[in-house]
């Protein structure tokens, strides 16, 4: 019996630290294959599941192991990545006919999809449709996500990363707006991602130091925003400070559920396409403060910083790799191997096999508690949830001034069909 | 004979590396003064040249050693800064007799003034009015701007760490954007700072690796944008490439003079309040190439990113502080400390004293020869100018995941008048 073959593949936004998956992925089932067990090539599909159905696939067999390594201190994701699901059957049939044709003529047992709670859904119709179909292969999920979102898992690959980047930068900002207030700027906003949850924007409050006084407002999507209440908070923090930072989510929304986007700065629709909510923010402090405001949108910035990477999250992200592997090996399919944390003082975590069908488009909100009364400020309770998730950094090497990243050969697989 | 004191003042928009000539302004002063030189205290006005007109200076002799030096990794102007300018006699005389009473007071006989080419001139004033109004007194420039147009410095402090965040942040951003093409994002503009000169915008253009066909098209002030030309520029990179990332300095202009943001995207006014040019850029590709586009306004973030700091920079910055304060205890007055380029291979550089009247208000300019012929790209020439102020990761220390940075005193001087 020839050993089935694996493929692997990238699916929705990427992040900082979905390489290291990959590598995580690849060096276990290199090493697997090594030692004997029943594992064959393995392949990437290019472009997401859309490679898959495209039969555009890549051997990773041509990378040196070197070229593997350094994907844990790569951004983006190496194979490419899409934003497309798969159709529910049985309206779907033809596309899962056509999976079982690419998976049968490349002998693919394993299939491994490296993305949020839409590509569980897909990993889940896999690993189930296929067998239905006639095609035994096991799919399993394994996570990643800028927005920490994953129900079930306490964390998310890729989360520890872009937090660590924001509320750095934001430290850094406040310096800055710190220093120019007197005579000059006396607000900044800074936007971050963040569509549907706050995870990021709440993380940035670690920016303040513990225990200092310092004039920051968060604004999540999961509090409504008040205009008039806001205003006041900040002209309140000029007051006493001089100055006032503000963290905001991209999708922070008004008590109707219209995104603030949407509606713009003073209820006029159509700046969606055109900008964020930072210079919506800042135009509303600027008129009706008279002020000047600064404002920054990090948009890919923050969830490709790889160069400020959290120790933690690279580390995460890895075991997932290796686990959804090891889990496979194992038998299982429909599983996603999630983090669950064991400890705080000190953090500690393992990695565990959930469900998919427990997972699969659901949005883990962040919790209500994590957020003092006023819906502006990080609690204790936030700050010992996230301070782990951003510890350690794992700096990439530079060469010339700049980070190094891999540089893939990307084999093709031959065609067969 | 009671030795004179110094007074040390930040300007202007602040920088990553601003505080590092600090510390070495007052660690050089420290050093003179244990070795028996004339220098006394080393003061520190509060928001530049307006703490020394308020009387508000801070004793620095209050702070550690270990404060002073964290100063080496801390981003923003750790005494304030301010935006202000003096005015020329006969109409400012009230400003230099006001800084003559807080000097005397004070007994100030050193005045070293943190800034770039309009803070030179404060400085050039205080060194030639005060003295003509009955003052005596040592006044130097030291160097500081992220805009790299200091007349007579081969580069300045400040610069070289913004662009190293900047192509970092475009090298990651392009991993992202590239592995998104296939489905979904094709293009990502990236605004940098630069209002009239596209210093920055231009270093952006590190982030491909030497020899790779990667489509960026860096847009500077200097050269004037044309739509039609810049639209068929990303549409043929798309065709080619399946993306396109554009780096953007804010100044950007058309032909007429006018900035982008004060026409906006189809030549409607009244952008420029709201929001930077990058939105515009996207809006502008999106709707004629009708494909989906992200985009990133850095601000203040880009300035402040001190936790990716150039080494040289860092180096420099140190040494302008280090050589204004030798300067000054060989009688040199009216000169800023500027660095001078002596090799490129390997890169050499020394410190030189230039005379203030030569830089003040200059600005120079982003060579044409820095960009290829159809502007988009960069030369050889530019690579071999910028690597080198790039060069080296001079990491801040981190405690919990974040960036530590120093926390003064600020020991306020006992006023006197």
């Amino acid at each position: 019996m020839r050993a089935p073959n694996a493929l692997y593949a990238q699916s929705g936004g990427v992040t900082a630290t979905i390489n290291a998956t990959a590598c995580g992925v690849i060096e276990t089932a290199r090493q697997a294959r090594r030692s004997g067990r029943l594992i064959g090539h393995i392949y990437a599909a290019r472009n997401g599941i859309l490679g898959a159905l495209a039969e555009d696939l890549v051997d990773t067999t041509a990378e040196s192991a070197a070229t593997i390594r350094a994907l844990m201190h790569t951004p983006g994701g190496a194979f490419g990545s899409c934003r497309f699901d798969l159709s529910p059957l049985p309206q779907g049939r033809a596309q899962y006919e056509r999976l079982i044709d690419v998976f049968r003529a490349h002998n693919i047992g394993y299939f491994f999809y490296n993305g949020g709670n839409g590509s569980a859904e897909t990993a889940h119709q896999v690993a189930t449709i296929l067998p239905r179909l006639g095609y035994p292969v096991l799919s399993l999920a394994v996570p990643k996500t800028i927005d920490n979102d994953i129900a079930g898992s306490d964390s998310s690959p890729g989360f520890g990363s872009v937090a660590k980047f924001a509320a750095t930068s934001l430290r850094e900002a406040m310096a800055d707006l710190a220093s120019m207030a007197h005579s000059s700027t006396k607000v900044f906003v800074m936007e971050v991602m963040g569509r549907h949850t706050g995870w990021i924007a709440a993380a940035c409050g670690l920016a303040l130091p513990v225990g200092k006084d310092v004039p920051l407002l968060l604004l999540v999507p999961e509090i409504h925003f008040e205009r008039k209440r806001f205003l006041a908070a900040v002209r309140a923090r000029i007051a006493k400070h001089g100055w006032c930072a503000i963290a905001v989510a991209e999708g922070v929304k008004l008590r109707d559920g219209r995104r603030l986007t949407q509606v713009g700065c003073d209820g006029i629709p159509g700046h969606e396409q055109l900008g964020g909510v930072a210079p919506l923010i800042a135009a509303m402090v600027r008129e009706s403060l008279k002020v000047k405001v600064h404002w920054s949108v990090l948009d890919y910035v923050q969830r490709a910083a790889r160069h400020l990477a959290s120790q933690t999250d690279v580390e995460q992200a890895y075991a997932v790799g290796r686990a959804a592997v090891t889990y496979a090996l194992q038998g299982k399919s429909d599983v996603m191997p999630v983090i669950a944390r064991t400890g705080d003082h000190p953090y500690r975590w393992r990695i565990a096999p959930a469900a998919l069908a427990g997972i699969m488009n659901r949005e883990k909100r962040l919790p209500r508690s994590f957020l003092t009364a006023d819906g502006y400020r990080l609690t204790a309770r936030a700050r010992a949830y996230f301070t782990p998730l951003i510890r350690g950094e794992a700096w990439p090497p530079f060469a010339d001034g700049l980070p190094v990243h891999a540089h893939l050969k990307l084999k093709p697989v031959t065609r067969r069909l």
